[in-house]
C-alpha cells in the first residue's frame, strides 16, 4: 500500500550547482494529485557512500522511493550498481534492452559504444520501465523493510525523457497500488486576472471539502486552479463535471482553458478556428507579445505580424500615429494606444489589432504617469477599446510580462465576443 | 573549520510541487565557488517531525547547514523552534529587529500584525543575519556535536531576500572560516559559439591544474566558464588575472562578458557608449530580438523599433523586400534577409539593422529547406553580411532562442568592429 513517498536526486550537477532540480518539482506535484505524502527529497552528488545513505534512508522513509539520474553509461553513473550492493542482488543484462539500443545508435548512423551494454543491466526481480525517447530504460524492484515493503522506482534524469516515463507508467501503477478501490479525477483550470485569494474565495463557497479538493498554482502572470476529487471510478469522474460545471458558471470569464495549455496557444486555436487575423502594435514590451504568440505552431496561420514602435518617431512614420495626440496626451495615453491599434491593423490587414505602451522603468516614471503606467488599445471589426493600468511594484521583466498577459487577453475576448476591457489585474 | 556543506530547503509548497526549489541550485554554486563540499540537499515539508529528523541529520552531516524557508510570521513556519527545541536552547526576542520590522510596515502605512514578532525570536548564542529587504532576519547558531561543530544557518526562503544575504554576509563568513589562509577568486567567463568540449579543450592546453580550476554552466544558449585560483591573497588575484590574460587571447572573440552579464545588456552599453542606434527585422524570430533588447533598462538610447513582418506581404510593404527576391530565392534566403535588413535599417533610420527569417518548425520543411534553416542578415554603415545557418535538432522555441542570439552577437560583433558574419554555432 503506497501512501508515502520519497524522491532520490542525484548528480554531482546537482550539488554543484551547475543545474536546477526541476525534476523533483515536478515529480512532487504529480504525487500530490494522486494524494501521495511526499516525505523528503534527497540530493546527493555521484559519491558511492552517500547514494548508499540516501537510498537506505530513502527506503526506510518511503513506501516507493523515485529516483532521477544516475543510469547513464559513464563511470559516475552509479544508481543500479549502489541499489544492487544494498540489497544483494545480483545484476542481470536484459537482451531486448540491448537490442533497443543498439537500434537507437543504428538509426543516427552510429555503432553503440560497449559502456552503453550497462545501461541495460538490472538487479534481480526488476521490472523495467521502458524508455521510448532515450536509451536509458529505468525499473522498479521491490525491497522489503522492518516494517513495511518500499517500491524503488528509477528513471533517467533527463526531463525529457523522465517526465514520459512518469506520467505514462509510474503514476498509473502507485494511483492502482493506494491500496483502495477509490480513483483521483483532477481538472485544471487556466485563469488570469483574479488574485489567489479572489479565486479562493469564488470557490469557497461552491466546493464543499467532501466533495473535492481545490488546490491553486501561481507562476505569474497565471494561475491554475485545481480541482481533485477522490471517489470510485464513473462516481468522480461524474462529480468532477459538475465541480468543474459551477466553477465555470461562477469565473468562466477569467478561465482561458483547461490542463496543460497556455493563453497564446488558446489564442491561436480561437483565431485559426474563427478565420480572424490579428497584428500587434508594441511600444513597452518591446516584441515580447509578438515572441508569444509566435512560439505555437501554427502562428502564422492567423498572426500577421507586430511593429515594435519604440520611438515617437516610428510611432507615427509607421503607425500614423498624429503629432497632436502625442503632444496633448504622451505616449503612454488610451489615445496613443488606439491610433497605434487602428495603425497596425490597417497596414497589417488584420482583422483586429493590439497595441501596448507604457513605462517599464526603472526609469522614466513621472507624477503623473509613474513606472508600471501600461495603456492597452484594441482596434477590431466594430470593436475599439483602450485602458490604463497601473502595473506598479514590479520590475521591468514583470511590468512587460503582465502587460503582455492583458494584451493577450484582450485578444482572447476579442474572438469570443467578450467586453475586451474588462480584463483586471489580479482583481480581490 | 567548515570543508561540508548541507542545505535544507523547508515548506509545504516545494514538497507539493507548487514551487520549484531554485535556491538550493544558488546556494550549491555559491559553496562549490568557494571549494566547500555539499554533502545533501534534505527538502521536507513543514512537518515537526519531519524537520527535526532533517535537522538532526543535516547537522551531523555537515560542518555547516545552510536553510531557507520556514522563519515566515505564520504557524506553519517552524525553522526557530524546531532548533532551539532539538538543541535545547531557549528563546530570545531581539528588540532593535522589532523596531525595524514595525518600520519597515510603517512606511507603507500599515500597523504591524502582532505575528510578525515572531520573526524576531532567536535561539540564545545565535548571531543575527541582517535581512535589508524582508521582515525576517536570519541567523548563525554553533551547536556541538560528537566529533565536530556544525554551524546553522538560518535564511528566508524568498530569492530576493535570500540571495543577498547569503553573498554579503553568509559566504564571506565561510570562507573566512574554511581553516586556510588561502582564498578563492573566480573570474566568470560569459561565451558564446564554441561548444562546452571545444571551450574545455581550447584551455585545456592553457590552465594547469595547480594554477586553477575550471568549470562551465551551459545555460542554453549561452555557457559560462569558470576559473578558479585558490592561494595567498595578493597571489590569487594576480595569478586569475594573468590566467584571464590567457583565456581572452585565445577565444576573446567568443566571450562577450565577464560576470552577471547578459549579451543584452553588453549590447546596450557598447551600443550607447558608441551613440550607435540599431533596428530590427524578424520573421521566424517572432519579436524576440526586440524583446530581450528591451529587456535592459535604458534600451531605448539605442533601439529605434523592430518589425515582426510574419508574413511575405509585410515583408514587402515595409521593409521593401522584392517580390521578385521572394520569388526566386525565397523568404528564407540570404538575399531576402539583406533586404529585410536595409528596409529596416532605411524606415527605423537606424545606424544598423538586423535581420532573421527561417523555419522553426515543426512544419514548413522541405527537403532544400528543413526545419531549423535560418538566415541573419545585417546592414550598417559600411557592412553587408548574410549567412544561412542549420538549427537543426531543435525544438520551436530552441531555434528561435538561439537565431536570436546569433543575431545579438551580430549586433555585438558590428559595435566592435569584429567581422559579424563569423559567429558560430557550438564550433566543436
Amino acid at each position: 500500500m503506497i501512501q508515502r513517498a520519497v524522491i532520490l536526486s542525484t548528480g554531482d550537477e546537482i550539488t554543484t550547482g551547475k543545474v536546477v532540480d526541476s525534476n523533483s518539482s515536478f515529480i512532487a506535484d504529480k504525487l500530490h494529485e494522486i494524494g501521495v505524502d511526499l516525505v523528503a527529497v534527497l540530493t546527493v552528488g555521484d559519491v558511492p557512500d552517500r547514494l548508499e545513505w540516501a537510498w537506505r534512508t530513502a527506503m526506510q522513509m518511503g513506501d516507493v522511493v523515485i529516483s532521477t539520474g544516475g543510469i547513464g553509461p559513464t563511470a559516475d553513473d552509479l544508481t543500479t550498481e549502489t541499489i544492487a550492493r544494498i540489497t544483494n542482488k545480483s545484476l542481470w543484462r536484459d537482451e531486448p534492452s540491448v537490442e533497443k539500443m543498439r537500434a537507437l545508435f543504428a538509426r543516427v548512423g552510429r555503432d553503440m559504444p560497449e559502456n552503453n551494454l550497462k545501461q541495460a543491466l538490472f538487479p534481480e526481480g526488476a521490472e523495467i520501465i521502458l524508455n521510448d525517447l532515450g536509451t536509458a530504460p529505468g525499473f522498479r524492484l521491490a525491497v522489503p523493510q522492518a516494517d513495511h515493503t518500499a517500491y524503488l522506482i528509477v528513471l533517467p534524469g533527463v526531463p525529457r525523457e523522465m517526465k514520459p516515463m512518469l506520467e505514462e507508467q509510474v503514476i498509473p501503477w502507485i494511483k492502482h497500488n493506494r491500496g483502495n478501490d477509490k480513483i483521483f479525477v483532477t481538472r485544471i483550470f487556466q485563469t488570469f486576472g483574479l488574485s489567489e485569494s479572489a479565486l479562493d474565495e469564488a470557490v469557497a463557497g461552491l466546493i464543499k471539502p467532501d466533495e473535492g479538493k481545490v488546490g491553486f498554482r501561481a507562476s505569474f502572470p497565471q494561475i491554475s486552479m485545481k480541482v481533485m476529487v477522490e471517489d470510485l471510478p464513473g462516481v468522480a469522474e461524474a462529480r468532477a463535471e459538475e465541480l468543474a460545471r459551477r466553477v465555470y458558471d461562477k469565473i468562466g470569464a477569467f478561465i482561458y482553458g483547461e490542463g496543460d495549455v497556455s493563453l497564446e496557444e488558446v489564442i491561436c486555436r480561437l483565431y485559426t478556428e474563427k478565420k480572424l487575423t490579428a497584428a500587434v502594435a508594441e511600444s513597452c514590451t518591446g516584441g515580447l507579445i509578438g515572441h508569444r504568440l509566435t512560439n505555437v505552431a501554427g502562428s502564422s496561420n492567423y498572426f500577421n505580424g507586430c511593429f515594435v514602435t519604440y520611438s515617437n518617431q516610428l510611432k507615427q512614420d509607421i503607425l500614423g500615429v498624429r503629432a497632436e495626440t502625442l503632444r496633448q496626451f504622451g505616449a503612454v495615453s488610451e489615445a496613443c494606444v488606439l491610433e497605434m491599434a487602428a495603425g497596425a491593423r490597417e497596414r497589417a490587414g488584420a482583422n483586429v489589432a493590439i497595441a501596448t505602451s507604457g513605462i517599464a522603468g526603472p526609469d522614466g516614471g513621472t507624477p503623473e504617469k509613474p513606472v508600471g503606467t501600461v495603456c492597452i488599445g484594441l482596434v477590431g471589426d466594430g470593436v475599439r477599446a483602450a485602458r490604463q493600468y497601473n502595473m506598479m511594484r514590479g520590475t521591468r521583466d514583470w511590468i512587460k510580462l503582465l502587460a503582455s498577459q492583458v494584451a493577450l487577453d484582450w485578444l482572447r475576448r476579442y474572438a469570443l465576443g467578450l467586453p475586451v476591457g474588462e480584463t483586471t489585474l489580479f482583481r480581490r
